[in-house]
C-alpha cells in the first residue's frame, strides 16, 4: 500500500466558528494585489494617491524633531490626552478657517490617527448593522472598507460633474425611508473627490445640507484635499454655515505628512463626548510626539508658502495627465478635469470591466485602480482612477502613453 | 405676565435617534474626573500608570529622529504598509524571544497603535453583540472600555495570588456553555496584572491554555509589562508553547515610549489576514516615522541596558510603596506584592465602596483608582489600585502617608 502524503496546507482553517459576523466573509485581496503590482520594478504606478513629501524642508524638520525630544522628551514620549494637545487643536482651527470655518472651538476638535480612525469612530457611534449610509458615486475605498466592517448598507447617490445631485439625494432618502431603512449619514468628499476628482458646486453645498437636515440625517464631510486647489475659486466647507449638522473630517496627510498619522474631526457639541470616549477605546490617544512636530510645523514654518509650492507641483502633474490623456486616449474614453487634488477619473465606452484590464496594464508597465474598488459590492465598472500626485510629469506622461494601447485594444 | 427665560442649555440634545446601540448609553465620566483631579497642583497621583520616560537618552534619540527625517524623510513621512515595516516586525520577534517566544515569524506580526488598537481589532473580528469574553478579576480598564463598545458580556473569573484559578475557569466555561453563551476568548494579563500586580504561576499558564483549547476558546495574552520584572524568575509567555491558540499582544509603551503609540499583535496564521484587513479599516497604517525611530532604538542603542535601569528604578519605587504601606496602613487592609510592573492592589475590610473615598483623598492631596473601574458594571468594590511607576520613591512614600488616614477613618 502506498501512503499518499496529504498536501501541505500552510494555513489550516481553525476557530472558524469564532469569527464575529462582521469578519466572517473571506476578505478580498484585490487592493493588496494592485499595491503589490505597483511596487514591482519598472512599473509606473498611477494607483496609489500618495502625496509628494519630498519638497518638505526635511533638514529643518529633523532639527525640530530633535529639539522636541531633547527639550520636551518627557512630554513628547509620554501618554497624552485622548482628544489631542490643546496647541494642535487650536492650530487646526486656524487651518480650518482657510476653508471658511471661522467659528470652530478647539474643544470640539479631536485629533485622530489620520482621518481613517475619525471615520471609523463616526461609523462606530452611529451605525448598527443594516443601517444605511449614503455616499457620492463613486467614493473613497478606505471608507467603503470601514462601512463594510460595520455591516453598513452603502447607497451611492447619483453624482455628476458638479458633484452629488440634490434631487437624486432627496429622492433616494424618500425611497429608503419608504422601505423602512435607517439612514444615518451622508458621507461626502466635496472637494476633488477621491476617486473622481469632482467638486461639489457652491449652490449644491447648502442644498445638500438642507436636504439632510430636513431628513434628520447627519452630513459627514471629508475634506483632506480642500487646501490643494490649483484651479478655480475656493468654496467654503459645508460645515462652515452648518455647525450643528455636519461632522467635519480632515487630515495632515495631504497638506503635510501621512507618515505622522494625524487627522482630526470637528464634531458638533451634542455629539462630541461619545465621539471622544468611543475613539479612546480604539486608540487611547494620538501620538504626543507627532502632534508636537505638527505644531512646530504650523508654528515655526511657512507652511502656507509650502502649500503654494505643493499646489503648483500638483497643478503641473494634473496638466501632464490631462495633456497625455488628450493626446493618447482612444475615441469614446472620457475623463474628469480636477480643480485640485490628486485624481482624474476615466470612463470607458461600453460594458467593459476595468478589473479585467489590470493584468494587461501591468504587462505594459503601468497600473491604476479599477472603478469597482470605489463602489460597494462587486459589480463591474467601466471606470478607473488615475492618481497623478506621486509622480513627476514625465513619468505621468509615460504612464498614460503605456495605458492608452491597453484601453485602445478593447 | 412675567416671561421666565428658560435656562441656557449649553448642549441641546439632538440627533439622539441616530446613535448606534453601542453608543446610546450615556458615557461615564468617572475616569476623566479622576485624571482631572490628578492633574491639580499639589496632588500626588497614584492613579495613572505612566512609565518613566525621563531616563531615556533624550539627546541621542533626538539626533536619531533628526537623521531619519533628514536622510529618509520621503519614507518616514509617507504612507507605509498596514502591517508595519519589515525591520520593526523582525525586531519585535527578537523582543518576544526574551519572553520565551522563539518561533515567531515577522509575517505573523502586525504593528498597531499601541496594544489598545490591537485589542480593538481582536474584539472587532471575534465578538458579536452579546458574545462573552472571560477576564482576570480584576482587569485593565481600557480593555473593559473596548469590550463595552462592542457590547460584549464580560465575565471576570476568580483570580488569586497565583493569578487566574484554572478550576474556576473550567467551571465558568461549563456554566456559560450550559446557558447557551458564545464564549469567544479569554483576555488575560499574566505578568504583573493591571490593576492587581499579580502574576499567573508557571504551572497554571499551560493549564489555562489547555482548558481554553479544549473548549475551543482563544487566549488573548496581553503582556506589556513582562520585561519589567524586578523580583523572582522570568516565566515564559503563554504564547511560547502554544502558537495556534494564543493571540499575543504587547507594546513599546512600557519598555520604550507610549508617546510613539506603537504596539503589536502576534496572530496565529489562520487568523492573521482578517486581523490585518479589519485593522487597516480602523487606522490604515501605523506611523512610518515612529516605527523607524523605534527600529533605530532597538538597533543602535543599548536598549536592554536601558531596561536594566528601568527595572532597578521600578523596583525602588515598588519597595518605597510596599514599605510605606507596611508603616501606615490600618489593620485589616491588605495589598499585593508585585514581582514587576507598575501596580499594587489594596483590599479594604468590610463593604466600603472605594469610589466614595476619592473626594476625601483628593482633599488630603492624593488620588488613586477605585477598584470598580477594573470590573464590568457598576458594582461597588472595596479594592483600589496604586500606581507607583511615575513618581520618585519620596513622593510615593508621601502619597501613601496622605492616603493612610483617609482609609483609617472608615
Amino acid at each position: 500500500m502506498t501512503v499518499v502524503e496529504p498536501e501541505v496546507m500552510p494555513v489550516r482553517p481553525r476557530h472558524t466558528e469564532l469569527w464575529a459576523r462582521r469578519a466572517a466573509p473571506t476578505p478580498s485581496t484585490a487592493v493588496r494585489e494592485i499595491f503589490a503590482a505597483a511596487a514591482r520594478p519598472g512599473i509606473i504606478s498611477l494607483a496609489g494617491g500618495n502625496p509628494d513629501v519630498g519638497s518638505l524642508p526635511l533638514d529643518a524638520l529633523g532639527k525640530s524633531a530633535a529639539a522636541i525630544i531633547a527639550g520636551q522628551g518627557s512630554r513628547a514620549l509620554q501618554y497624552g490626552a485622548g482628544q489631542g494637545t490643546e496647541e494642535l487643536r487650536s492650530q487646526i482651527c486656524t487651518v480650518m478657517s482657510l476653508e471658511g470655518i471661522t467659528d470652530a472651538d478647539p474643544d470640539d476638535v479631536s485629533v485622530t490617527i489620520g482621518s481613517q480612525s475619525a471615520l471609523d469612530t463616526v461609523t462606530k457611534i452611529l451605525c448598527d448593522p443594516g443601517d444605511t449610509v449614503l455616499t457620492d458615486d463613486a467614493t473613497y475605498m478606505g471608507a467603503l472598507g470601514t462601512f463594510s466592517v460595520y455591516e453598513v448598507d452603502v447607497q451611492p447617490v447619483l453624482t455628476d460633474s458638479d458633484g452629488l445631485v440634490p434631487e437624486a439625494l432627496q429622492e433616494r432618502i424618500h425611497t429608503l425611508r419608504g422601505l423602512g431603512r435607517h439612514v444615518k449619514f451622508l458621507y461626502t468628499i466635496p472637494n476633488f473627490n477621491n476617486p473622481t476628482g469632482v467638486t461639489l458646486s457652491l449652490e449644491r453645498r447648502q442644498q445638500v445640507v438642507d436636504i439632510c437636515r430636513d431628513a434628520n440625517i447627519l452630513v459627514v464631510e471629508d475634506n483632506p484635499y480642500g487646501l490643494l486647489r490649483y484651479r478655480g475659486e475656493a468654496l467654503p466647507a459645508m460645515r462652515a454655515a452648518n455647525p450643528l449638522d455636519v461632522i467635519y473630517l480632515s487630515s495632515f496627510s495631504k497638506i503635510f505628512s501621512p507618515g505622522l498619522r494625524l487627522g482630526w474631526a470637528l464634531v458638533p457639541p451634542h455629539l462630541k463626548q461619545r465621539f471622544l470616549i468611543v475613539g479612546e477605546s480604539s486608540t487611547l490617544c494620538p501620538p504626543a510626539f507627532n502632534q508636537m512636530l505638527a505644531s512646530a510645523y504650523l508654528r515655526d514654518y511657512d507652511w502656507q508658502g509650502q502649500l503654494d509650492i505643493s499646489r503648483a507641483d500638483y497643478r503641473l502633474r494634473s496638466d501632464a495627465a490631462l495633456s497625455a490623456l488628450s493626446e493618447t486616449m482612444p475615441d469614446g474614453v472620457t475623463w474628469t478635469r480636477p480643480e485640485g487634488g490628486f485624481f482624474t477619473w476615466l470612463t470607458l465606452p461600453g460594458s467593459v470591466d476595468t478589473r479585467a484590464l489590470i493584468t494587461t496594464a501591468v504587462d505594459a508597465g503601468v497600473v491604476f485602480f479599477p472603478g469597482a474598488a470605489f463602489s460597494p459590492g462587486t459589480a463591474p465598472s467601466n471606470q478607473l482612477r488615475l492618481a497623478f500626485s506621486a509622480l513627476s510629469p514625465g513619468l505621468i506622461t509615460e504612464g498614460i502613453h503605456r495605458l492608452a494601447p491597453v484601453l485602445g485594444r478593447l
